[in-house]
């Protein structure tokens, strides 16, 4: 495409949006997450050496051509909702103006990165939803879907309410909080379970959430407290304990007995193992004494709902209106803007969606980010993204709030909108 | 865990092995994958100095703790099923036998990428066996679970059967065919859809795909027909058509009959938009003339099982069998190997999982890969394993190739192995 651009001379300017075309049936909002990471790759936009060269073996370029991707940057512009802003179908979440071979070769990267971190967000916020005052941890490394997913898995369920990650890294990369955590093998390892949780509680002695569960769950807990009075006389308290298998509740209520029967109620219960929110809902509804959830797999895959039917669209190009009629992937056309309108007491009412020229009443979810490659003003900290999500789930009706699927909002689409789709339509 | 063996002086060799516990539903066997991207990652095994001050600055390691992780390097040992290896529940993918500190350290990564390879692998596979003799072509950058995941999962897919990827940079870093591709917007730039089509077709001579429904599907196969006229004059050839929203099989048939009645029969018809093996295979039931379907989201991310029940488990540790025993998720212990047994005419029979020092008739399929930290052999080139897929797949039994969820074989586990697991319960 870049290469049929350059032959015809083609290099106005281009508007792309991406937004969302429907919800999937278990979630009755998104959280707008990856903005940080899409930024980060705009600004730092070019083709490499060894990039170049592939490109040219391939036998499918002309080498002018090439050479004009050597100094490609992007240039452009980037209006989006701010990380942490929820959002519903057909608003777009990030607008890039751009010329058009800039905001056309961005499309795959840009859309990675967003549709991945707002599936996982708006999977953590649910976990966060079911257990409010509950400490969450990301567990999920092992079978996210590759090393980077782990790494933002990590980000963007912590941005959603999550307490922090087992995934070391994102504690490096990103500020993500770290909690340790202990494998079934660290105790097989040892010839008695007993030491190996004596060892670990002296290894780390403020963080030892002791896992008890790899022979018998009560059994264990007993040597607990038999630990728990040796390592009182060394100063060290043990912080807590993990149940991974087996009736989770019921374990939970049985060691949580042993433990206040023993002078341990500061010792907490954690709990794992395949967990999402309606889990984790259905064991706090039943009464378990579960202080925290090590949530992984299902989060960081966002397993029933894998990915979004999203897309990236031309809104209009060299200053004209463009609309995609595909069946039943048509396009509202031109740049817009969401308006958030608020009630009296600030709870969300509804959203408008309208074109940028024709403003409504209600607050600019698109906010501008980047101008003519450069950053408008520096990203927000993950606290404050994390502090956005908390406000602004609070002011969402509690049916949507729900973890059930209910009837989504309907997003009011502006008269301007309709009224340029329409005149396109007639035009051609 | 590391810091505790540490204190410890725990070092003796480990050995882990990683197996699936259960098959999704809709999925009759498993196609393992991920090894090479393991074994570079266990080769290239090192904390850097960045990593080292992260983990100083947590302030939860001794100095001389993190001073020995400066000098940690991969020294042990790998067996494995080679890439492309149909496997099922229970059969260790791959085992790693090393100092217990470095099996240990590893799990995640070398589950985190053996687990997406083989889910992607498992289920590209299958879109492969309901579409013989096609072009399937990977498009799901977009939506895979971030940067890695696009670029194993067009790795993935080829080895299984696809024929390459929209996913430039998997060629340049795996030799993955690349296959162009048109985005509507691409269409829509241009204010004229016969111009855009003439612009690529001009750029892209050999492998001019057009895509005809930004607007209306059997208008444009009739642009395409006049196109094709002027470009003769040129001596290029349109290669073929894409299809990417409403009724698949209704358009290809009218564009087909478009096509062929304007003297265009070699022009193909390729199809895409949220496909999987499900509907390629209802598409061609039906008898819809598409020679080629662009698959992505659904297949890399494994949509309808984006997780498999898999696990890494201490099997041996200083040369004693291990177990875990935890509810619902208790292991078999010892070192073990899985051996296929087919029959006279070359067609798999089953598999047998027995301890590694006690062998039962049939090929093994775990293999020596790493010895004491290096390469046994080079491992294999990707036409190779895509090869092996190809006559492993060929060899099950056509109840198992069939799309359709069927009772998983029960691989059958040696008394050896039984035996081990009660002796060492009775022990405990």
């Amino acid at each position: 495409m870049l290469q049929a651009y350059w032959a015809e001379r083609m290099s106005a300017i281009a508007v792309f949006e991406l937004f969302v075309r429907k919800l999937p049936s278990q979630r009755n909002f998104l959280v707008a997450a990856g903005l940080a990471q899409v930024a980060e790759y705009l600004l730092d936009l070019r083709f490499t050496a060894d990039e170049l060269a592939y490109l040219g073996v391939t036998g499918r370029f002309a080498p002018a051509f090439l050479a004009s991707l050597r100094d490609l940057r992007f240039t452009g512009d980037v209006d989006a909702m701010p990380e942490g802003t929820t959002c519903f179908p057909d608003e777009p979440m990030i607008r890039i103006t751009a010329p058009i071979r800039e905001a056309q070769l961005v499309e795959s990267r840009v859309m990675n990165l967003m549709h991945y971190q707002t599936i996982v967000a708006s999977k953590a916020v649910r976990c966060a939803l079911a257990a409010p005052g509950r400490l969450l941890v990301d567990f999920g490394l092992r079978r996210a879907h590759g090393g980077e997913a782990a790494l933002l898995s990590a980000r963007a369920s912590y941005l959603a309410g999550f307490s922090g990650t087992a995934t070391v890294d994102a504690g490096r990369q990103f500020g993500v909080p770290i909690y340790g955590t202990m494998a079934h093998s660290y105790i097989q390892a040892h010839a008695d379970e007993s030491a190996a949780f004596a060892a670990f509680a002296r290894t780390q002695p403020e963080n030892a959430i002791l896992l008890i569960d790899t022979y018998d769950t009560e059994r264990a807990a007993h040597k607990v407290v038999q630990l728990a009075r040796t390592l009182a006389a060394e100063g060290i308290a043990i912080k807590g304990v993990r149940i991974d298998s087996g009736d989770l509740a019921e374990h939970a209520r049985r060691v949580r007995a042993i433990l206040d029967t023993n002078g341990l109620a500061a010792v907490s219960i954690f709990a794992s193992g395949n967990l999402d929110e309606f889990q984790v809902r259905d064991l706090l509804t039943r009464g378990a004494p579960i202080d925290g959830f090590g949530i992984g797999t299902r989060m960081n895959t966002s397993a029933d709902a894998p990915y979004l039917d999203c897309a990236y669209k031309l809104q209009e190009y060299d200053g004209e209106p463009r609309r995609k009629r595909s069946e039943g992937k048509a396009t509202w056309p031109g740049r817009k803007q969401v308006y958030r309108q608020y009630d009296a007491a600030g709870r969300w009412q509804r959203d408008v969606v309208t074109l940028a020229s024709h403003p409504v009443p209600g607050t600019p979810l698109l906010v501008p980010v980047v101008r003519e490659g450069r950053l408008v003003a520096p990203l927000p900290e993950l606290s404050v993204i994390r502090q956005r999500v908390c406000e602004e789930v609070a002011r969402l009706p509690e049916s949507l709030r729900a973890l059930d699927g209910q009837v989504p909002p309907q997003v009011e689409l502006a008269p301007a909108l309709r009224e340029l789709a329409a005149e396109i339509d007639a035009r051609t």
